[in-house]
């Protein structure tokens, strides 16, 4: 069964946090893992990018009520019209999740995997939470996901 | 985009109705539209293994938080540990939805649907549901689909 | 542990339905059950009135994100965001539902209670759903709750 | 229309920190405020008794499905099913919070109140979160709450 690797992060970012993101997507999709995000703009738009640029799939799980509310990069857009409740549904369809950068909602995403019990990897995003596996570049991130889950790099 | 049609119906079900499930599936996934279903047994199974024989792509919205809890052809499972609270899901993320048999969780599904503005067609289901485009084959609930959805047969 | 009715219904009734859910509500209220629906208008704001005249306790599970959007009935007002989601969260804090008139909402609120085992009592509803308790006034509606909940009418 | 204070915060604690939720608990009760909480151990037993002992009201937002789970200083124990998707809706009924102690769980509620603009007080609980309004004592936390729900103290 194809492993799913959750990118979680801010709406809007920076070039320079887009390019990390776009770096861990790719990766996810050329190891042919799946990537789940949110489906909206910022680090989900630079990671499902970079993961279809691989040749990968990606699931976004989009807050509205709209299919077209998703970023152009996403496979399959799955709307929920639970807002903020999708964030849950994020982590629960998640194996790991790689967290970059990202406000109260990537807060709260964190939060709820740790709490479900699912592995969480930062990598520029909130700093001292504990249980979170900090990294300090995309490659660091893919390696610690892949050992998570038990690949080989 | 692709269109998103949701399969909704027993999770436990005669050979007969998996006969029309599997043929509903395998239009879906031979006209490039994604399958979205409950994941799990029955009517769901059924259509998903038509969908895939057809080189289509599936979307298990599951009840519990196991990805392995999905039948065998499910492309992308999603566990959500909402149960029951999943329906509300396999509704939202579909544009329209064929109902197969089914008991009260399949009726909750086509009640919510209608309530949300999504068609409902129902094969062998649930009677006299006002709302509901009642149709007597898998032939019929995919032209009824196509129709809906703008596209020629 | 003081028991939690569920009435559910339509958002906008005739003057014939509401006197119905007046009656159901003050009964709940006079037994000392807690009304619980989904605080909007119609059905749940005549049931919530009997309810609160008999000096009874009303919960309302409201869709939206605010709690003025409860009707002037309601004791405490709950807002969910989750808006048809929030039918579930009626059924599961309910230990016994009674339908009264109402659409598809209503509907899926019935499917929802049933599929999870919690009885549901039928007044002028949605006809012929196996399972449902069917009856034909307010004072027999709440005989049949009391006698599932085990209390002396 | 009553306030609705949500307090948040360990399933288990300690004498002094279930001290400090008493005391808030305890000022919500005798100001009128409605305690809206998750209905379990630990910071919410603590509350719960210290509102209801000063003649308050308390709701429980339950992860299970069983009123039973809550503890006995709930009035209106809420049944979800939701786990750990309970925890919005914590957040969502709430005016204001309150956070004491806590671990990913009180987290998950913190960040999730603060990315839907809830005001979130902070005693004794996860610490440098941009956003949160620290206070030192039981006293200090209803005189912040009070002055954000424009209430005199």
């Amino acid at each position: 069964m194809k492993k799913h690797i959750g990118v979680i992060g801010a709406g809007d970012c920076s070039d320079a946090i887009a390019g990390l993101a776009r770096d861990v997507g790719f990766e996810i999709g050329r190891r042919g893992w799946i990537l789940i995000c949110g489906g909206l703009g910022g680090v989900m738009t630079a990671a499902a990018r970079g993961c279809v640029e691989a040749g990968g799939t990606t699931v976004g799980i989009l807050p509205g009520m709209d299919k077209d509310s998703a970023n152009p990069y996403i496979s399959i857009p799955l709307p929920t019209g639970l807002y903020d409740g999708r964030n849950l549904l994020v982590v629960r369809a998640s194996d790991v999740l790689v967290a970059i950068s990202g406000g109260y909602g990537t807060l709260s995403e964190i939060a709820l995997a740790l709490k479900g019990g699912k592995p969480v990897i930062g990598l520029e995003t909130w700093k001292d939470i504990s249980g979170v596996r900090y990294v300090t570049s995309a490659q660091e991130a893919i390696q610690a996901a892949a050992s998570l889950l038990g690949e080989t790099t």
